[in-house]
């Protein structure tokens, strides 16, 4: 099996596209504020003509943005980032009529369902079969952990179980994880459970209750914001276990983005919504592979931000993968109906999840 | 707006469909056995070549069933039901290259969602909007009170409800109900709420679980199977509300199907499985509209064995509408992905449901 | 870790057991019919009081059954098999005064919640840390395959996927099935695998839906009635791998109960509920653990007759341990509210479970 | 019924608690970090002993907050909000060993579950009967319209719905609403129907796709954005209809929180987490009775900042309110395991939900 499937481009010579006008900008009337008729960028392959028959592939697409192009300098960026008088592309259709073509099928799809007039299993869910899925994803892992941005986007709930915890860890640990996504409660729950092996105070193993227990995370907090760093409370408190340790080890760099649900928060926790989609970014513009846990929040806004396909230095396009490993088809079907249709779910419990990634790659 | 949407029959004096062969059968090999490549019948309207360009459009069709072909006269029963000898019509194609023909789009749709390279909320789910269907279903209820075949397929958990067993009862009263299918489970919950007030033991309206209530749905099993029958306990204990009361003093008629999850059973229960579904066909051949509420058992059951189109006497064609109503995206996927791709599904808990059609339609 | 924690009898010493009266019976009025103020069994440890301080501890209890005592000896029954005159137990209280004992702190518990007036993660849900609840099943598994009765129950999905279905069946080679309780879809699935390499048509690992497919199912069930039963048909079709051939090779029995939801049905199906509740019971009054997957119908009926402890030959008591995984909270929680409270959850897809199992035991 | 449960304090001179110290403090060692032992409030009614006997209800409490006390002046804050050198009440028990009592049980609740060994219908779930909840919930808002302050917090698929939207609508139309909590997406949504028809590009009626719908919500967040406020835009582009024209028209204040998943954000959308709880709890502080609909994050949120309590000028105490309105039992036990037990759900598609309360309130 091939890992990726290959990526075939529009044929430009051939009629509507050989004949599309040039793309077209405006400038923005003001900062953060659109001229009429912006196109809307999606996370598909989008090509912009810039004349006499050249077209441009956009890199580091994403869903929801918009093209700001000088020349032929293409850059991809949030309504928000928009300045008075910046060149903004201008499009309502994306066949080619004002000079964007979205590429819709570029990558071959192996062959799909068959043409039968009646069939079962159309949808997927929970009793799709899922064992392909999982050995493709550890191809995936892999091949991207020596040529590849591999994201995760991490729920809390990972961290509530000593087992799943440890093998997040190991996944780290293993080299499998360039960039960790996450939010105040993850990192919080996983500094409580070396502290005090719990999480919100029920025993991470045995499940008991602690007496007590409802501060440990306050006082988890508490301690950490007493050093001022994450770092620096792994080192004073003498934490060695669990994802962030790990992470601090292996020097892999995380984004922790505030949420009105947080107590604290922990330093280092970005509070300011839009500086945290800054930072998530930066990783969601080289990501190869993205695997997100539990969480609708942080599944969706990575999601909004992900380009479906990546441009290596020789020009090749690769597919984007994006696991998506949730307990409940709505979380699923709620990713597409916000445009991740490339998401490709997974069913089930993430402490089972990460437990079989940790015995089939550490 | 048109309640039913005009239904288009297929062109057979064009090819392929000119050039069918006609329609062949093969004798079963043995009571309950198929011949090899049997047709197997989906819900869609299908039609079979009798030769000399004759197509015969299948009434009371339904998935899962073979055809009996004896000249032009045409039967669908299900695979135990053949005899040794029987006619069974073969075909692995619904194109007419075996002369069948599965007519899949023979209704127009509304026109479906756009050709757009990329689109937000594709898929169902609980954040569907479902103004239209309600108002959709309150037209063809109204409509088919008079002029159709109305079933409901009911699990237990409308029983449960002080305010929903009342709006459930006030249904069949007002002539919304021509067959009423369930399990023991329901009678027994609408059996012990007239009796004692409780389901299982709780209040239905303040939640209170009574002292020894967990023996209320035995004691009244007790009682019915004392009587002899639902018609004489309803007369006997001087039970007058609730939903089984309603169905006895409209003459509604009932089919309760046993399962292995049942306590008793009623008297009445079916408990044989083949029986209990040869009782519900007998509904499925007629209904125009069926509305099956939290109950992945029954649904399916019933969607199985439900056409997806019914023919009147002047041979107009309509659809049949197939009400889901369920809390989970997870059960009406897995209806569809056992065939009933027609089931229209509304996402939310059938006590607000029927509440919701009490107060519009009563 | 003891595998059982240790059970402490009443003391009947003390009042008010010391004063307790004798258990009253009277007879039932007609077959399948109870007299007034029957006493309805649960699945504790229940005692008799016999007179003169000897007090019985019934065996094979279970939910919402029924005692029939003739001087010392105790039967436990269903209501509908208790026949006309046999003496039936009367109490409506279980604390002694009708001489009566249900004995619900029998079993040590590990040290429960504290009692804080104030806590967090009070409920179990799927954020619930299941490590430990996994531990503890491999060493029961492990010590029933000899010393107990170990009884699975098959919801259809395991089948549905390579990875679960050759766990399953590896499962089931390696001794840990005493008994397969399942539907007629469960097998039929499992057969059309061995058959197809599909579930309903889709292959169950690369998730391709089959041309035709839709077909296989059907085709499944009617080369097996050909047959004439399963052990015939996995011989005669040369079926070597999956879950029945696996129950086939090993001798391991298995009961499949007939629903409305059948196609066919098999033949060995018990399409009468009552019947195919008879012969679940066998295993339920043997069963040590057992692990019900991804059935809402199977779990709760087999929780209806499922003791909640067990009495060796030495007359210790043990508890039965019975473990539910499924991917919804609700289906546990309805599990708890038709009485099984001693259902341990394990909240996520089945598919994983078994391959978790598998690599742990086998 | 009397609408509010009577509340009983604590027996302040009966032992232990005429025995109690003191409350002690320490001072914060930092900003933003607290001494070592600090008292973490819950959200119950809690009193601190100011000595000789003196107790002081704290008022405006929640969970997961502290205590500064001056005197006997005494405030709840969070503890990022301390200061350095601020008083800080230390306890680590709540039952006056250490000056502070947590008063758990000083509302009468109706008589619980009986004391039967055995029991069904032991755990909420949407099979739970509503009816009376619903019933409760009108009384409340009848009375809190006029004498109390409420609150709702509102998920975004309260406005993809036509009906539920415009329900929504007539409820802060006629005072049913003291306060909007919300994101960027409901106003959006909100917005986008008033102006399109649509939500994310589908109809909010027929559910049509809407060709280039997808760009909908872009030009709506764009539009407003160039008006530079709700306020403006609501005026300018002649908004007439939906959530926040009328908020806007009644003068009800809201706070739209914002979070990482927003595109824009919409002029008045707090970017900071910390800013927006500290406008959320204006509304923590006040609130008699809140709403949350389909929001997980929000709802945690605002439970976390919650009172369980109210304190009005005579003295009197009553209970705080909060009705938490979603699909799945997940998300309400998520909500306790969170520590807001006090939340009372109702199990339902919020769509339903509203339309309900429109119904039977305006």
């Amino acid at each position: 099996m091939e890992l990726f499937p290959p990526y075939t481009p529009p044929d430009f010579t051939r009629s509507p596209l050989a004949d599309a006008p040039q793309a077209q900008t405006a400038p923005a009337p003001a900062d953060g504020v659109l001229p009429e008729r912006f196109h809307a960028t999606s996370n598909l392959p989008e090509y912009l003509h810039l004349g006499d028959g050249r077209w441009l592939l956009a890199r580091e697409g994403r869903m929801d943005g918009v093209y700001l192009l000088r020349g032929d300098e293409l850059r991809v960026v949030e309504p928000r980032a928009v300045r008075r008088g910046d060149p903004v592309v201008l499009a309502r259709t994306g066949r080619g009529e004002e000079g964007v073509y979205v590429h819709a099928d570029g990558f071959a799809v192996p062959a799909g369902a068959p043409a039968d007039e009646f069939a079962f299993r159309t949808r997927n869910s929970r009793e799709t079969p899922y064992s392909r899925s999982y050995d493709l994803l550890y191809d995936l892992l892999r091949h991207d952990r020596q040529q590849g941005h591999i994201v995760w986007v991490l729920g809390p709930a990972v961290a509530f179980d000593r087992d799943s915890r440890d093998a997040m860890a190991a996944l780290v640990e293993a080299g499998y994880c360039h960039a960790l996504l996450a939010g105040n409660a993850l990192a919080t729950h996983d500094l409580e459970a070396a502290l005090f092996r719990t999480g919100l105070g029920q025993d991470i193993y045995t499940r008991e209750l602690r007496p007590g227990g409802h501060c440990n995370h306050l006082d988890t907090i508490n301690r950490v914001r007493r050093c001022g760093s994450l770092a620096v409370a792994i080192r004073e408190l003498g934490i060695s276990d669990g994802i962030m340790a790990a992470c601090e080890r292996q020097q892999v760099p995380w984004v922790l983005a505030g949420s009105i649900r947080d107590d604290g928060p922990l330093p280092g926790v970005i509070a300011d919504a839009c500086a945290a989609q800054d930072a998530m970014r930066v990783h969601a513009r080289r990501a190869t592979t993205v695997v997100a846990l539990a969480t609708q929040l942080h599944s969706i806004a990575f999601g909004n931000m992900l380009p479906g396909y990546q441009v290596d230095a020789a020009g090749t396009v690769r597919p984007v993968f994006f696991y998506v490993v949730d307990m409940s088809e709505f979380s699923v079907d709620k990713l597409a109906n916000r445009g991740s249709l490339q998401a490709a779910p997974i069913l089930t419990n993430v402490q089972d999840f990460v437990v079989n990634l940790r015995h089939n790659l550490c």
